[in-house]
C-alpha cells in the first residue's frame, strides 16, 4: 500500500472534526485502525499542547503567528506526517498549508508566494486530495455563536477573507482540492466525502 | 536626537551580558535612563518568559527552532525596538540577527540567503553598529563549563562552526561589525567597547 495523504480544509463551523473523524472511522474499518493516522494543525504532534497554549496566551501579529504555525507544522511533519506516509499509512489531517494560505494570506494580508515559496523549502509533503467543506459565512457565524468572539463584526469579515482565499485556492488547484458543500445534513455532506474520496481512489 | 541601534554578538562565554549592561550604564550616565534601552533575545518583550519556556521544553529540530527565534523577533522588534528607536533612543540589544545566522545557519545548516530574504521580507531594523566579542572556543567552554552541557564534544565542535559563522559575517560586513577580542580582562574589554563606539558616534 501507498501512503496517502488527505487533509480536511474550510472556515471555523464547516464541520472539518466531525467529518475528519467519520472518514478515519471509515477507513480504518476497510484498512485496519494501524493503516489509517487521524491528525490535526496546529499541535497534533507530541509538543503541542504547550504551542496550542502559546497560541492563545497572547495576540501575535500576523507574521509571528505565521512563524508559529511554521515551527508546528514542521515538528508534526517530521514526527507523524511523514512517518507515517513512509510506512504507506492513510493520513487523515484536520487543516494544512491551505489553512496558512487562506488565514495568513488571504485574511491578514501576508504574501502568499513568499509563503509557498518557504513551503517547498521544507520540502513538506502535499496533499494528495484536499477536501474543502464550504459553508456560507453566514452559517459558520451561526454554527459557533456559542464560543466566545471579542467583536462579531470583525470576525464575520475576517471569515469572507478566508472564504475567499479557500475559493482562489480551489479554483487554481482544481486537481486536488475538491469542493464539498457544507450546507446540507451531516449524512450529506459524509455521502459525498465519501464519493470524493472514492473516486480518488479509483482514479490514482 | 536619532535613535542609534547597537548589539552585541558571539558566542557563549564571550560575555555579551556583561559588557552589554556596562555599556547601557555608561550610556545612561550621559544621556539620562530614558534615553537608552537595554534588550535581549530571545524574549526580550513582554511574552517572552513563554517563549523561553518553548524553546528549552522541547529538542527543536532547526527549522522550527528558527521560526520560534522569528516569531519571538518579530514581536520584539514591533513592541520594544522599533518604537524605541523612533523616539530616537539608543537600543543595545544582546544577540539579534546575526546569532541567527551564525547560529542557525553556519552552526545547523539552514541556507544563509534564505534566512536573510526573510529579514528585508519584514523589514527587519539593521543595527547600526554590531560588538563582536570574540573568544576562542576552548575559553568560552571553560566559562560555560558551569553550565550543563550534555555532551560536551558535540557542543565544542557545534561552537568552532558557530565562531566561523561569526567571522565570516565580520568579514563581509565589516563596516557595521567590529570585531572585540574577549580574551583579556572584562576592564580591558569594555576599554575597547568604548573605543569602538566612540569612533563610529564621531564619524556619524
Amino acid at each position: 500500500m501507498i501512503g496517502l495523504f488527505i487533509t480536511f480544509e474550510g472556515i471555523d463551523g464547516s464541520g472539518k472534526s466531525t467529518h475528519a473523524v467519520k472518514l478515519y472511522e471509515h477507513f480504518s474499518h476497510k484498512f485496519g485502525r494501524n493503516g489509517v493516522l487521524l491528525t490535526w494543525e496546529p499541535g497534533g504532534w507530541s509538543g503541542g499542547d504547550l504551542m496550542r497554549e502559546l497560541l492563545l496566551h497572547h495576540e501575535w501579529r500576523p507574521w509571528s503567528e505565521f512563524f508559529l504555525f511554521m515551527a508546528d507544522r514542521y515538528e508534526h511533519v517530521s514526527e507523524k506526517i511523514q512517518p507515517a506516509l513512509s510506512e504507506g499509512r492513510i493520513v487523515i489531517c484536520e487543516r494544512y498549508t491551505d489553512s496558512t494560505l487562506a488565514y495568513q494570506g488571504w485574511g491578514k494580508g501576508l504574501p502568499i508566494e513568499e509563503m509557498e515559496r518557504l513551503f517547498s523549502l521544507l520540502a513538506l509533503p502535499q496533499p494528495d486530495l484536499t477536501i474543502w467543506l464550504d459553508v456560507p459565512v453566514e452559517k459558520a457565524m451561526e454554527r459557533i455563536k456559542s464560543r466566545k468572539v471579542l467583536d462579531r463584526l470583525e470576525e464575520e469579515n475576517f471569515l469572507y477573507k478566508v472564504r475567499n482565499g479557500y475559493e482562489e485556492l480551489f479554483l487554481t488547484n482544481s486537481e486536488r482540492i475538491k469542493r464539498v458543500s457544507s450546507e446540507v445534513s451531516e449524512e450529506e455532506v459524509f455521502l459525498e466525502i465519501l464519493k470524493v474520496v472514492g473516486v480518488f481512489m479509483d482514479e490514482s
